[in-house]
């Protein structure tokens, strides 16, 4: 269908708008929004919230069912495919199909190839007019771990840079607190808050001595929809290859889970002493001795849409030049550190401007006195 | 003065703007512009459009004169203090004199400390009321190039970089055509028919083989007002210390005047191949072998107001690194061509923030798909 009315065109604005609300809070679960129409009136809307709990569907029925209206003849707009499966909870489709709506319009569909279509077929076998695709990169771009995860088993992958316009991170000595403002660093939360994973290198944590934590107060107005038990910690990986860390590093303080990933066994004895809130992996190695990013990413793809990988020129490049990355998000500041400064993603020496990264810019917008860049590769999951 | 009217305000600006009408064709003069304004009403105006021709406040009352309107009692708003000395034409203050004008409005005092104010001093000798520095601030961005020389002797430095998003400018193999866009060479133009002159390296002049010339046709709107002979070519200068320079490079088939700086006489028999339009200069060298660009500025300094640095990362960043530069405007590019491509600027291996050049963002706008930034070091003249 390509014809949609502006009424529509609104309705399916509204459930987007709906289904964002669940950014934080839904995943792995992807955001979903549903508004149920009667008669040109809103008479029943929702989002899925957080996972197990209602799915978009299920809390706009029910928004129907405490007023004591009936869903009969009623139009129902959701974000993404009604599941056709029982998981937790029952297959939205039937849910629709018992509430007797008479029409269900789909942005997108299921992303899962293998289910892909199947509510859509269960809704029409029931005799229900369903019309796809309004709305359907919007829609899409609600969920862009989610979708590729869905389609090919691994994380959306963000490498975030703060650089200076030079490109410089620090001086060549490392001196570098702050080169971006504070604006800058809260909106870098509210990417921490959105990913299901934090990735950082062994470097990192021993120099920095991060938390790699999500800090409620820095999210600004979601702090107000939101309490602090709202907010997921990410899952905060560190690549250790060589099992060099030891129970005093800071983020082990902070009690969401921490996974280590090496090439070798930590000692049993350090071992011994990681909280019970920090899980170790072990993974194959490519020939200079670095953990395998593939297999990495395999690994999280089995739980985790998305990784935000936070860490120095190496780790991030290297997710740069092995074309793992999907967006690139970078904090530029309004200052030049010099030609010795340290470089923000060791990348190949290219010979063609061909080889390089074929980002394209996709957003940039002032964050404070910096600037913030989300440059994305063209590929299609 | 300070309790400037709306009106007052409303004349000077319309004064201000006349003046940048003379942006591209009055160097080495100012940009001076003229409003005359009798009972509320604009009875004449003019600027500045070329040396040695009218000044603003001549070509403002001939407009009146071929009105047949008398200036006496009328208010004369002017963005530069009325010359008080006989040049190519007389001074400017013994004209709104003889004019019996009532009042003079002066955004700015004459920038050069020997004469500054006598012209003031001479229109409220002969009863003309004289009230200073309405729109100050903007008068002066008008010609920051002329103040800095008047009151230093120096020429205004703009250094121009054009890199990638990590300040890069090409590949490690030199590899670089084009990293910015059409727009942003277009304005590149802009630049060099602003300034009096343009400075590039011998490496530059070696490897790019580039004319140097402003090309009118990219000039956009100008070329609508100007033709290709009102536009003046920047005198083209090369540092070129070794004397490697020969007659058959690609700069010296435009006529427009070039001049080589070398610490070393050429050749005679190179030099007899040179056309006449190009002259030599023989300066002195710091202890790294490189000529010394204070005594450079310095003599430019007695002829140009303005020089725009085109020129590879060392003499780039040999200006900026010795604090000679006042404006960086640096074209970025919404590419990463990686760690291993050239930096944009050399400059000393900083050990402190502190030490980095003291930047401040004053602009920044989109020039195509590419960003302009400007960056101006915090100095006063």
């Amino acid at each position: 269908m390509s014809n949609w009315s502006s009424f529509d065109i609104e309705m399916m604005s509204r459930a987007i708008m709906l289904a964002e609300k669940g950014r934080y809070t839904t995943r792995p679960n992807p955001c979903v929004g549903c508004v149920i129409v009667d008669d040109g009136n809103i008479v029943g809307e929702g989002y899925h919230q957080r996972a197990g709990q209602g799915h978009a569907e299920v809390n706009a029925l029910k928004m129907l069912k405490d007023k004591g209206l009936s869903a009969q003849g009623t139009t129902a707009y959701v974000t993404l495919e009604p599941c056709s499966h029982f998981g937790r909870t029952p297959p939205c489709a039937l849910g629709l199909i018992n509430a007797n709506v008479a029409r269900v319009v789909v942005a997108v569909t299921d992303p899962n190839p293998e289910v892909s279509g199947r509510g859509i077929a269960m809704l029409r076998e029931a005799g229900i007019q369903v019309d796809v695709g309004l709305l359907a990169e919007q829609a899409y771009a609600l969920n862009l771990g989610f979708m590729k995860r869905m389609k090919t088993g691994l994380p959306w992958v963000t490498v975030k840079v703060a650089a200076s316009l030079d490109g410089k991170t620090a001086l060549s000595n490392g001196v570098s607190k702050w080169i971006t403002g504070p604006a800058a660093r809260a909106d870098v939360q509210k990417y921490r808050a959105s990913h299901c994973a934090l990735l950082t290198g062994i470097e990192t944590v021993l120099i920095d001595d991060p938390s790699l934590n999500v800090r409620v107060e820095s999210l600004g107005e979601l702090t107000t929809q939101l309490g602090a038990d709202d907010i997921f910690q990410p899952l905060r990986v560190v690549l250790d290859s060589q099992a060099r860390l030891t129970a005093t590093a800071k983020l082990f303080s902070i009690s969401s889970p921490i996974l280590l990933v090496s090439a070798c066994q930590y000692p049993e004895q350090v071992k011994a002493t990681f909280p019970a809130h920090v899980s170790c992996l072990v993974l194959e190695c490519d020939p200079l001795g670095r953990i395998s990013l593939p297999a990495l990413l395999a690994y999280l793809g089995t739980t985790a849409n998305s990784v935000f990988v936070e860490a120095g020129a190496t780790l991030a490049g290297a997710f740069v030049a092995q074309n793992l990355a999907d967006d690139v998000v970078l904090y530029q500041a309004p200052k030049i550190l010099g030609s010795h400064g340290r470089n923000m993603l060791q990348l190949p020496d290219y010979t063609t401007l061909e080889q390089t990264p074929s980002l394209q810019l996709i957003d940039e917008r002032s964050i404070g006195k910096d600037k913030r860049y989300i440059l994305r590769y063209n590929k299609t999951y």
